[in-house]
């Protein structure tokens, strides 16, 4: 494996004041692979499966390769802005091809690296995702429905979202090798089909599996005649280099998906500058299981719970953290069937060494704080970056002492259970829950949890981006109607989605207005007849793929 | 005029530790005129045609009764939310209603605070302005279309814009007593459309007129069964507090248009909390003449620059500060005719007494840089607020050594004329524009000038939100077409527009997803058919005013 590591970049550059050392792997900048100076930081990723450095040296970059960058990217901003709807969609499905040939490799890689399974997550959904959303922002690109062009015949002016001319900034977080990648998920897919350059920000938790999918990205660009700085890509920088790039204004947005403390902190160096900057930075999604849906099936939603709550060891931003329900009938059946599952599962492990100390800190700073424990998985047998998964109790009163306390994020297979009284006491925890990605609903099958679940859904639905009915809230589909976001600091911007398209392709367009302009300067697709025959445009009020009518010309 | 004042608050409250003083003017808080208390700090509005101090006294407002909006709004945002798109237009249309009848009041009032003409400007353009935008907007709540639903029937996902749950600040400038006021403008119509309260906060410019205009609103809310604190009103507070406000969590989002220094500290505020903000923060407007154009119609162009300039006392943010052109045939008669129309300008007076002294400063500091005056308006003969007229002029060469001193932007009539030596020389200085509202391009009708607009546009269009050909930017239609904003500082975001219905609407929305939920649960915008005729909704890919298809369902 490592032989093949140090075999792929396929043009290592030594350009001055650059050495390509042993295990110094180089960056993506401009079009080639330049190894970092000599005497840069390097870190080195870890395998979660037995908790060894492997072996690959990644640079941390001076801000010198991050202005390097910038200025490389902002050179081709312009032409990437310019750049023809077909040949950005050929890019994309170009790349999703060249994931497609190289899948068990990609697979392995990120395996390695995350010490998720190979098949079952990564050839089996994680690649499958990623292809989808590649393609399906191909196929936005070419039918042009982001711009969502307004047209106003009687006034003369024409409306549109248009490329920023600037590069965007895509930092992906660490749980998705693949569908978040800064250079391959869903905000990179949504960056290149709107025309814009992308300087990634390899996670270092999976570096390896990001500079293989960089070099497929930078051969499909090649290929497919885009200009040398479409793609980009670097591993890692100092914070304050980082926060130097985040409000440099050259950078036309900000693509975030992560955990909240570097998310504030980015999203204040980019609201310096007034940078769009989007995030994606989870919370507890909270579950409701109302007393009837309690009493009705406490098994079946249990096992759904179980399910939810261990899936991708937890490691998931609509990880149902924080479930609420009355001490009613069914509670106990309910917590029979989670203690079962939680107390005999084998956790695999977690994605870096961190990870599963800050569980159990999490964990003990719930117990310290009044929780106690329903379940803990068994301790780990084996070196790696294993957790304990956990569930843990609190009753109402406790809870709504301190709900901020009880509501931090525990990333990984743990979550709090919150028993209130009765549904008066239930609906006193709704008033105080914080922003979250989803919120799910429980409620009998039968109607008689009709009255409360109004109550609780009037209090819930505002702090939500996603609101679910008996259903866990860990799958996001990827659809035009997805909302994968929330009110702030779950989400960025309440108004946007990261996931969804052409929703999440909105994020980087600049409304333009074209006011009396002739008509044969107009882009295409505000021309009376566009070349685009699947483009929507609302004109004078009705969404038409037609033309211009004739006798308004 | 003053009786008028003075018996206009309907209901005065004395409350507990408020009192009312004579010139002391209420506050609108909760659905009732309250005093503020006797040891707040009050400020008075000026006659700008004459300087004098007017009579009334108006509270600058402490914490308390800031937080006293706040408690108010956000208690019945939850209730707005909920509230029937027919009771929100029927709001605003008696809203609209009791301004046409108040019409000639409302104009004097407005005329004595601004110096601006009754009839010309207020009761010819601006009220009805206000009242399209009113109406527009009570239509856009009846029609629904700016939530946008989209439903995808395969992945049983529905996801739509909806109310923030949470109170609006708007803030409204200087120059607008009516369209952009904080409580009867364009984002006043914009929040009360999508179910917000709305904290406003008046101009201490015109808070005479905007206390009448706040009477009209909360008559009409009551009668249309509003809850209480729909409109709230406070006239001023200090900076301090002004900021606290703004990164209150209570509140949902801020609508504020006026000056960049302000702009950016309240940016800052709700930046710190996450809360969506958008600013309209205006920049110079360049409008490029390229010598063509500059041959062909000298007299005309210049005909055209010098009524935009000098409209409303040059007082808008769309107003042309910067014009850039070649130093080519035509131009002798281009500044000929700049010269005869400004150095005969009598003009109006300005909105406050300190914008003619910031004018002059600025006028100033560009001699001080290098530009030279092509012409000044008369010396005032008047007491009162009144400026000279300037245009100013500077070669690009000049210009080019410090591009953002001479970008800074002018408020009132005046404007800078920067004279390139040829087209390579004026392509240079389109490398150099900061973020503006608009671009204007005036090229040849023979096409000789097609090769060099394209080259200038390219570098015009990604820094304005609308773009202009043979025409000058202060006209800005009430369309949904418009796109009134840009890039920061020019606006807050880029995607988004003040002016321009639904999609200024959008702005107050978040987007939410509801993923399986019940179908009898389902908001009336998402059910299978939905109850509103006109609502266009994006149902599997295909915009259509059609129910959710039977076999899909």
């Amino acid at each position: 494996m490592s032989a093949l590591l140090f075999a792929r970049p396929p043009r290592i550059v030594v350009a001055s004041g650059y050495l390509v050392g042993m295990g110094n792997q180089p960056l993506l900048i401009d079009g080639e692979w330049i190894a970092a100076s000599a005497d840069a930081d390097f870190f080195n990723a870890s395998a979660p499966a037995t908790g060894e450095s492997l072996p690959e040296q990644f640079p941390v970059s001076p801000w010198s390769q991050l202005d390097h960058l910038l200025t490389s990217a902002a050179r081709d901003a312009r032409e990437l802005a310019q750049t023809s709807p077909v040949q950005l969609a050929s890019f994309l499905e170009a790349y999703a091809d060249a994931i497609v040939t190289h899948t068990d490799e990609l697979a392995t890689l990120a395996s390695r690296e995350s010490g998720l399974p190979a098949d079952a997550r990564f050839v089996q959904v994680e690649i499958p995702r990623t292809l989808k959303q590649l393609r399906d922002a191909a196929a936005c690109a070419r039918d042009q429905n982001w711009r969502q062009p307004v047209i106003d015949t009687t006034a003369n002016l024409r409306t549109q979202l248009e490329p920023l001319a600037k590069p965007i900034l895509v930092m992906g977080p660490n749980n998705f090798p693949f569908a978040y990648n800064g250079i391959a998920g869903g905000d990179f897919a949504a960056a290149i089909a709107t025309g814009h350059a992308v300087i990634a920000k390899a996670h270092p938790a999976h570096p390896g599996t990001t500079q293989r999918l960089a070099e497929l990205a930078h051969e499909a660009a090649t290929t497919t005649g885009l200009p040398s700085a479409t793609v980009q890509l670097f591993y890692h920088c100092s914070n304050e280099d980082g926060l130097r790039l985040a409000s440099d204004p050259r950078l036309g947005a900000i693509g975030f998906t992560g955990g909240e403390k570097a998310g504030r902190a980015i999203k204040a160096a980019a609201d310096a500058t007034g940078t769009p900057a989007y995030f994606e930075m989870s919370g507890v999604n909270p579950v409701g299981i109302l007393p009837g849906a309690l009493r009705e099936r406490p098994t079946e939603i249990a096992r759904a719970f179980c399910e939810s709550s261990l899936l991708g060891v937890g490691q998931f931003c609509t990880n149902p953290g924080l479930v609420l329900t009355t001490d009613s009938a069914g509670l106990d059946r309910y917590l029979e069937r989670v203690r079962a599952t939680f107390a005999e599962h084998t956790s695999g492990p977690m994605l870096t060494a961190a990870l599963p100390r800050e569980l159990d800190d999490a964990v003990q700073g719930l117990l310290d704080a009044g929780a106690t424990l329903v379940a803990r998985g068994p301790a780990p047998s084996a070196d790696g970056f294993y957790p304990r998964p956990a569930v843990l109790r609190v009753d109402a009163r406790t809870y709504l002492a301190d709900p901020a306390r009880f509501q931090r994020e525990m990333f990984g297979p743990a979550s709090l259970l919150v028993v209130a009284r009765d549904a008066d006491e239930l609906r006193t925890v709704y008033e105080h829950l914080d922003a979250s990605l989803t919120g799910s609903l429980y409620s009998a099958a039968d109607g008689n949890d009709d009255a409360l679940y109004d109550e609780l859904v009037a209090r819930l639905a505002p702090r939500v981006g996603r609101l679910l009915n008996d259903k866990m809230p860990t799958g996001v589909a990827v659809s035009p109607a997805m909302m994968h976001g929330g009110p702030f600091p779950a989400g960025g911007h309440p108004g946007f989605t990261a996931v969804g398209m052409p929703a999440s392709l909105r994020r980087f367009g600049a409304l333009r207005c074209y006011d009396h302009v002739r008509p044969h300067r107009l882009p295409p697709t505000l021309q009376d007849r566009s070349p685009f025959p699947a483009l929507w445009r609302c004109i004078d009020g009705t969404w038409t793929l037609g033309p211009v009518p004739a006798n308004d010309r």
